[in-house]
Formats: C-alpha cells, sequence, structure tokens
C-alpha cells in the first residue's frame, strides 16, 4: 500500500474532507447514548458506506468488571412556563437532556427545577453535555444566562425517555490483510450533537475503512465503532483471546477542528505505532503535541490497561478537555472543517504508510560505497537540493541497511521523512542493493 | 509507618522545630574535637534522649588504612598582650583554638604569633574554624579586623590543652523494626560551636530517634554519632560484617539554615535513597539542588567508597562551602531556625514514608478499568480539583499495579506525590482491588 | 607514550606548526588527482620524511563494487584568445582545468566554450575547483568576473592531459607497538593545490608520523595516503582481512584552518575514539562541534560502510563545505596557519594519549579512604586552586578505581582532564594504592 502525496492524491484529499464532512453533518443531529436508537441510526449510516458488522448485547450481560445496563431511549422532553412556552426544548437540541435521564413529567417550582438544571456560568450561552449513566436521575442543561432569566413561577417538566431491558449495540469492520495481524481503529459513536467529539472521527474513519477496502495491505485492519467506556470493555470482553493479534491501533476522536495535532502515546510508550505517529507528527507541520501515556482521556485507557497492553494510543486534534468547545453545544458543524478532516485523514494514512512499508533491508554490497554513479542513481554534478536529498537518502539507506535496522530506524536517524527513505529502498531494491530481511 | 501530613502533624512538626533548636543549643556551646570530653559530653545530651550505646575505641587501634589518634582535650587558652589583657579568649569562643592544637605556654613576639594565628582577610570580623588533627601544631583563630590591630609588643601565650592515649568515642543508637535490613541515618559530631554544622544534624537525629522509638517499623534504623572521617571509618571497619544489611542511609548536616535543600546522591546514583529523596524534594518547594555524587564532603565519602559502595546520600540544606557562614564564627544559634530545622524533619519523614511504604501491588482486575462507581470510589460528578486528583490517584496506581511497578515508580510516572499514591493504593486495597506482591 | 603539555612541549609545538605548514607549501603547487604522478610526487615529498610504503594498483583492478581508472596526467592547458592571449593558464593555477578532463586541441566559439567552464557567480573572483572522474569531459573553471569580460571571438582551447592504462597509487606507513591493534590515521592526497583540503592533513600526518617512529607506543599506528573514496577503497580491499585489527581511528583533513575544531562521529557514536576526541575537544577550548555520523564526508564512509563499520571519525576545524573558501582558489596558504596546524596537532596527540593511557585500575585499599595525608600525598592546609584539584583528583581515582571504571571513565564522570586523571593514577599507582587491572 502506498498513499504518499502526490499532486493527485491532494486532490483526492481535499475531496475527502468534503465526504467526512457531509457523514459528520449527517450523523450530528442523532441523539446518541451508551445504547439506544441513537447508535443503531448512527451505524447504519456508517453501514451505507462499508460492510459492517453490527452486534447486540443484551442487558445485564457481565462484561469484566461492569454489566450492560438497560438501553435508554427518548422520544421527547421541555420545561414549559406558566403561559406554556417551552424554556427548553429537546427538539432543538439533544443536549438539552443528561443522557440517561429517567422519565420524568410533573410541576415544580423553579427551586425544585433548578436542582435538576446544570449550566456553565463562565460560558454563559452554551449548553452543556452532561450524562448520568450508572446513578439514576433527570435533568436539563441549558444556557447559564437562560437560566438566570427563568421566573419564579411552576413549570411543566416532561422528559418522555424510558429505560429497560434491551441492548448495547457496537459495530465493527474487518479489512482482511495478507496476515492475520491487526491493525486496530477505534471511535467513540455514543455522544450526541458533538460534531468534533465524535462525528469527526466515526466520520473519518468510515471512509478510510470505505477507501481501504480497495487496497491490498499486509495488516488486516478493524474498525471497532462502540459506545465509549462499556461499548469498548465489551468489545474486549468477545474478544480476548484474539487481542494478541492487534501489533498497532489508534484510537481516534476529535479529528475536525484546527487545533494540534496530538498524539498520545500508548502505555508502552516505545511501540511502533507510537514511533510512527511521532515520526509522521513531526515531519507534517508546526509543533505537533507528542505526549506520554496517562490513564485518562477515551478507549485507550482500555486497550491500555495492564491486563491488555495493547499497543493503541491516541490521535486527536485539539486534546481533550483542553478547548472551551469540549463537551459544550459550541462543538457544532461550524466546529469542524472539511480540510482540518482532510489533514486529520493524511496523518492516519502516512501512519499506516510506515507500519506497512516498515521493513529491514540488507546492503548488498555492504563493504565500501556502492558505485552508483555507474548505475546513473548519483545526481554527479552539484544541482537542485531535492537532487541532494536523493543522494544522501541513498547513501543514508546503503549505510544503514545492515540487517538490523528498520526503515523507520533509518528515517528517525537520518531525520529525513519515512516516505523519502521508502521510495528510495525501492529504488535501491529494484537495483538490487537491497535484500529485504523482514 | 505514617507520618503524612495531618494538620496535627504541622503542630507537632512545630513543636519538633522547637524541640531541635533547643537540643542545639544546648549542645552548642561544648568544645568537640575528633576524640575527647566533648564528644562524651554531647553524647550524654542526646543520651538523655534515647537508649545511645556509646563506644570508646583506644587510642592505637588500627581501622582500615588509619589509626585511632591521641585524645585532644583542652581545658583553656588565650594570648595576653603585654599590659596583660586577653586578647584572644578560648573562654569566649572555642574556635579561638585550632583543633588537636597542643599544649603551650610561652611569651612571644608579635612576629612570631602572627605565623600561628588564621584569619578570614575577606571576611575580617569572623573568626574561621581551623583543625590540624594529623600534623602536630598550635594556632590561634581570629577576627582579622582585630588581628590587625595587634600592637607590636610580646605576648603570652597559654593553650591549656593534652594531647595523650585515650579514645575516639562514638554513639549509636539501633531502632529495631520488623526487618533486619538497615535505614543508616548518621551525623558528625566533631565540630565545636557551628550551629548548622552539625548541632542541627546530631539535634534533628536525636530527635528524629526519639520520636521513631514509639513507632513499629518495617526496617530498622541505625542512628551513627560519630566524629567526622575518623568516626565513621571506625564505626565501618567494627560493623564491617553488618553493612550489608545498610539498605538505604543519609548522612545530615548543615540541616537549620534557610538554604536549600540540597541533596547529594549517593555514588550508585539510582539507590532507593537517592529517587525517593528527589522525589519527597521534588514535590516539596521550588527547586531543590539534586546533585550527582563526588568523592568529597562529609561520611557519605567513607559509607560510598568502592569497597563499601552503600546506598548513602548526604541531606543539607545549604550545601556545605557554598555560603559565607560556613566554617566561621557566623554559624551561630542566631544562624538555625526552628522553622528550617522542622522542614528538614519533615522531609526526612518524608523519605523514610516512602522507603517504609514502597511496594509492588497487582490490580485483581487488570483487564479493563474497573468500574469505581458500583464501589462508591468515584467522584462522579465533575466537582472540584481534588475529587480530580483522587480519580486521576486511582485510575493511575490501577493501570500501573502490574506487578512490576512499585508505588514510587507509579509516584514518578504520575508526577504525583507519594502520599497520594500510597494512600490510594490503600483504598483500592481496602475494596480488594490491589493484591501486595512484595 | 606521554604527550601531555609541558613548556618544552608548547615549544616543541610552535616549531612543529611551521614544520607541517613548510611540507603544506611544498605540496601545495602540485596537481594532484585520483591518479597519476601528481600523487607520486606528493607521496616523495612524505616519503622524504618517514619510511612510506608506495603501492601500485593497476587500471582495470577490481575494488569491491569499483574499478581502478585509468590513470590521468597532465602537462599543460590554456585558453587563447584571437590576440594570442591566453585567458586561462593551467601553469598560473591547477584548479583552472577540471580534473580528469580529456585531452583537447581545438578552436571553440564563445558560445561552445562557455559550455565547458565552470564559475562561482556567488563568488567571483574566486575559482573553483570541480572533477568528472567517472564521465568523460573536459571543462575550464574561472573567475566569474573574468568569465564575464570574455568577448565574442574565437579561443584556441588547448588541455595536454593524458587518460591512460596506469595506476592508482597510494602510500602507508606502519608504525609498530607493543600490540598488533592498530590505530588509523587517514588522509586524502587526491585535491590539487587546495591548501587546507588537503595539504593541510597530509603534512599534519606525515610530522606525526615522522615524531610517532621515535616512540614506543601501545597500538600500532597505520597512516594511509590515499587518493579520497577510491583510493580508501582500494586500500580497503587489499587489506579486509586485516581490518579487524583497526581498533581507532581518524580521517584528517581541513586542519590548518582557524575554525572549528570539528569532530564527526564514526558510525558507532559510541567508540572509543568518539569519546576520546569529545572529551579531548571538550577540555580544550570554547564550544566544539561534536557531531553525530552522517554517510557523507571524507573517507570515514568508506571505513563506516556497514560490512566494516570501523570506529573511524573524522576530525577536521572548520567542517567542509560550511566556508566560502572550501573548494575554490581561496583555499590557499594564506588560509592556514602554523598555530593552527599545532593546535590541530595538539589535539590529535592528546587523544592519542587518551587511546594509548587509557585502562582500568582497582583501589587497594577499597574500603573507606585511604589516609593521603600521613603518605605526603594531600594538601592539608586549605592553599590554592591548582592543589584542590589535585587532591580532588586523587579522590576521585581512588573512588571510581573498582576495577570496572576506566580512566576515561573517571574523567568523564569527574569533568577533569583525562591528563589530571592519568597523572593521578600513576601517582597513587607508584604509591602501592592503585594496583593496574587491564
Amino acid at each position: 500500500m502506498d498513499f504518499q502525496g502526490s499532486l493527485e492524491e491532494q486532490i483526492v484529499l481535499e475531496d475527502i474532507g468534503k465526504e467526512i464532512f457531509a457523514l459528520a453533518a449527517r450523523i450530528f443531529p442523532i441523539c446518541r447514548s451508551i445504547t439506544g436508537d441513537g447508535v443503531r441510526q448512527t451505524l447504519r449510516e456508517i453501514a451505507a458506506h462499508i460492510a459492517l458488522d453490527v452486534h447486540e448485547v443484551p442487558t445485564g450481560t457481565e462484561v469484566f468488571d461492569w454489566t450492560i445496563p438497560r438501553e435508554w431511549n427518548i422520544r421527547d422532553a421541555y420545561v414549559k412556563d406558566a403561559s406554556g412556552n417551552k424554556v427548553i426544548d429537546f427538539a432543538r437540541c439533544n443536549l438539552h437532556v443528561m443522557s440517561y435521564s429517567v422519565p420524568v413529567r410533573k410541576r415544580v417550582s423553579l427551586a425544585e427545577l433548578k436542582q435538576h438544571i446544570h449550566t456553565l456560568p463562565d460560558q454563559p450561552d452554551l449548553i452543556p453535555y452532561r450524562t448520568s449513566y450508572y446513578a439514576e436521575n433527570w435533568a436539563f442543561c441549558m444556557a447559564h444566562r437562560q437560566f438566570e432569566s427563568l421566573r419564579d413561577e411552576t413549570y411543566e417538566v416532561v422528559i418522555d425517555s424510558s429505560l429497560e431491558d434491551g441492548n448495547l449495540t457496537y459495530g465493527e469492520y474487518l479489512h482482511r490483510g495478507e496476515s492475520e495481524d491487526e491493525f486496530l481503529l477505534s471511535a467513540h459513536v455514543c455522544h450526541p450533537s458533538l460534531a468534533n467529539d465524535n462525528c469527526s472521527g466515526v466520520a473519518l474513519l468510515t471512509h478510510l475503512a470505505k477507501r481501504m477496502a480497495r487496497l491490498p495491505t499486509r495488516y488486516s485492519y478493524r474498525f471497532v465503532f462502540a459506545p465509549g467506556t462499556i461499548g469498548a470493555i465489551t468489545w474486549l470482553a468477545r474478544n480476548e483471546g484474539r487481542t494478541c493479534r492487534i501489533k498497532h491501533g489508534i484510537v481516534v476522536s476529535m479529528v475536525g477542528d484546527g487545533g494540534g495535532p496530538t498524539y498520545k502515546k500508548s502505555r508502552r510508550g516505545d511501540a511502533a505505532i507510537d514511533r510512527a505517529m511521532a515520526h509522521v507528527l513531526g515531519h507534517s507541520g508546526p509543533a505537533p503535541a507528542i505526549l506520554d501515556f496517562w490513564p485518562y482521556g477515551y478507549d485507550e485507557r482500555q486497550y491500555c490497561s495492564p491486563g491488555f497492553n495493547l499497543p493503541v494510543g491516541l490521535f486527536q486534534r485539539s486534546r481533550y478537555g483542553t478547548i472551551p468547545q469540549y463537551h459544550t453545544s459550541a462543538d457544532n458543524l461550524d466546529f469542524i472543517r472539511p480540510e482540518y478532516l482532510a489533514e486529520s485523514y493524511r496523518t492516519i494514512i502516512k501512519t499506516i504508510d510506515v507500519i506497512e512499508n516498515d521493513g529491514v533491508y540488507c546492503n548488498t554490497n555492504p563493504k565500501c560505497e556502492v558505485q552508483l554513479g555507474k548505475r546513473g542513481l548519483y545526481s554527479s554534478v552539484g544541482g537542485d537540493a531535492e537532487a541532494a536529498t536523493k543522494n544522501m537518502a541513498m547513501l543514508w539507506v546503503l549505510n544503514l541497511a545492515d540487517g538490523a535496522s528498520s526503515l523507520l530506524d533509518i528515517a528517525e536517524r537520518s531525520s529525513l521523512p519515512f516516505g523519502v527513505i521508502y521510495h528510495t529502498a525501492q529504488l535501491l531494491h529494484e537495483h538490487g542493493l537491497l535484500a529485504r530481511q523482514q
């Protein structure tokens, strides 16, 4: 597989940015939670692009230390003031209801209502995103400015939700490569109308999977679309014996904004995926954040739990929790852009390129330099900077191709991009100057 | 054992600062040297607090490459001018006589007198501290300003000292813990009236020993109060076979001034004590000096000689030799303060806490995260910063408790204080989420 | 062997700077290339100082991936304008003819002439140095300013050169030491009138070899004077089985200018020569450039090819390619100076000192410090800075002489110059305080 960037590729990427955005926009309005029809509807949108396997796991199923909860669905919710005006309306924004709110239908005083309302006093125009999966409760979320203007009167409160035995739903798609060794790509599908977190990640992985379906690859690629935490735990519980096949992986979320890029390393810290992402980001632009693992965040928490310790990192643009839009109504479709989605996509395919194409080669003439000139490989008279880079890349590859250093090792030591090293190795291999070892 | 800081502890520490200061003040006037009654008197003061074993080792005893010297005692010393005025009087300050000065009683010209006087021209108001243990000589030390005002006349010089066969005296106290493995705490007792160097260290270790006597501990704690160099060498020579029991140790000196703190690592550089002290100081305040070993300083020179190579570092506030008060009459009781002594004490007990309580645990649910919420361990709704730290500490401990990482490893990797990690591990252990491995 | 710097040594070094310069000046005018009489004449000049072995290797001989080319010689060359004036005259500067230019004798238009002329538009007064060893061609090199003033007329072009079967010539000199293990010193002899690159290196190594001939050494020292690239490859091909004897080595070039110093490490990066040169340069002056290996430069490219991977670095003052004089007529005898040559010489002999004198010692009294005072080794009363350094050096050596650390290890850890550590170890050895282990 070789995605490396030609001009044609540039155009394809511009298009793919728009395609990813379109899918993100399509799934944005759906009210998702960790269970329920919102997840199913989202998976159906994904399945319109790839041959997704959808799994239903019944309420009460034990998954390691956890139990699949009851299924939550919601039809409508609002708060009406004494005049019958809806001061909060779920139909306008699904963040207005705390996820997993139990059904309620009653008249309450302002005082009582206020005990069931979350706001963000420091960001008075934004609606916060809140959940209460494992403690039964109900609540509304609203802008603080509006909250402060509520009059002291009686309100009608309605949450037309249900919390009943049902299923947890997740989807997965396996692209089979030459090897049964797998590259895991995982996105959470449990957040409602938050565009960056994680309509962006879901849409990006869907289009990546769609595109990879056409490509022969060395590794198999497993795409997991599951609710955060409980979904990843469920997947791991049901695939425990297969996890040793996962040789590389990334969790993908918040990949549509203009910040970052950010890569949080796996718990191992020196896995191939950690080195590959650090390398790709280091050559992609100014000051990427390459962070050591910490045990909070997205589903890398589960994949990197000590009993699994899988080589799975987290790729984001802005780092979660560090931007004002995080977990608020400001994380909407204006916050993400096709060009950022395309750039995130490019970063991931470049990383896949490194993982796919890394290998160990042996210089077939290891004693002294080979005479590149007589093979027409050497740009002899001075010349341009590109020729100089090509010459240096050949010298680096030939010098370090000692059967112990991989192409990524060579790229790191030479400070040249992996793509340059890889294409150079291909060229030298064609000329019989390198033998592939592994 | 667990000293970790409650408010009650704070009060205790304020008191202990005063108690340490009081003992330092009590032993300050005593004229100590590497042998003689000054050391004995000092050890008696220590013995008023703890069950000290006092050892007498006869002159002439061979200790490795050294020999116990003759015992030095001094009763009085002065220089009288022609008018009979004492221009130097040992009774006023015992720094006036060079330690180990041989007896002298004669009339001398100013010229001859000057050959036996040490001053500090750059610090003209201070009396220097000088010794001549192994070259027979006599001398006075005085302020340079006064020295310059000496008139050209005949002086009467008297040093009523004795240098005779006797003993070298040192004291030790062993607090027995569960294990015969030992933590060594060592302070030199050979300097005369220098408050910081080392009345502070002697007094601090005495009160630490006194307090530990009441506490059950895992390690045994050996406190050595001995003359610098020859005393430590003597102790090592007489306890050579037992040194393999010393698993951790610190030399304590100059712990009462407002500078530093300073920790000089053991020769090993990566001993548990080195990591523990660096950790404690790193969380204690701004910019501690954590220095690599060098073969000069206090008795760590002996403990870290290549044939022993014990894991013993040096803890000080200001680093020796770097402050103007060092080895002068300015190192008096005004130079040390109860609050600094208490802070040094706190640093040492926190370090002992780390050494005592470090251990390796195993997450009993290593696959995926445990559900903290259902056990009431997780502060679910956002909340305060303290709750966030508690949650993060639980996640760190559970993630890294893989049977290979110790609590100190976890504290280092998480950048959280050891105390937080330790208490978190205790809590998780109580809930059956951790099993103790070692 | 011990070159360490006394005053006498200083004087010797001043002289040696002049001697090296004189030899560099003597070989400067010779028109060298990778084959031919210029190399032979240069080797004869070297042979006037040392018992050089000169080897002739016939055209067509295969050396690894390369073949010895035909031999190139040149007698005269010029370009005459229509008036019969020599606008370019090889007799004035041998850089005027591109090395390996085929013979030519014809009348050409300005347009045709210009296709065979190299200039440096950015350095309009300098003549560039150009070669075309493996592509048959002819060309002149000239100052751009003069090039621009050429009138549009017919020119007579003459290059009276020959390119015929013959030999490649190189010289080597072996100084036999106690051991058959070798220290390789290599300089390229293929550049024509470029003073720094590499008359300086050739002349320095000649005088070093001359001086070492009188000294008993531990290692054997092999000096190789060969054409760049093809010469080193030829030497390696003919001595393949012997290369395992090379334990240390440096390529020496551009050692007469006022820049740098620069040391480029061997491919291994942590060879003894890498550590020794970094140590010597680190104690020699401000800000030496210690660079990681890269696979371009001088003959370290061959010595460090993966099939040999010899511990051979590159020593220069200015780094090649980074100064405006590089490969131009400005690299003349004004650009190099006796004092810089002497300084380079000193750096190399100091490095040889480290390699020759490094060793592992054992403290014979490893438990506690030895009593230096009773042996008269310790400067007891305070005193000067030099005495303090001596004392510290003794303490460092005794503390680290544990049978595992070499003197260079001790020098590195103590930040003291190797010479100080070495002389201290000698002193302690004489007093029976150290035993030599290896």
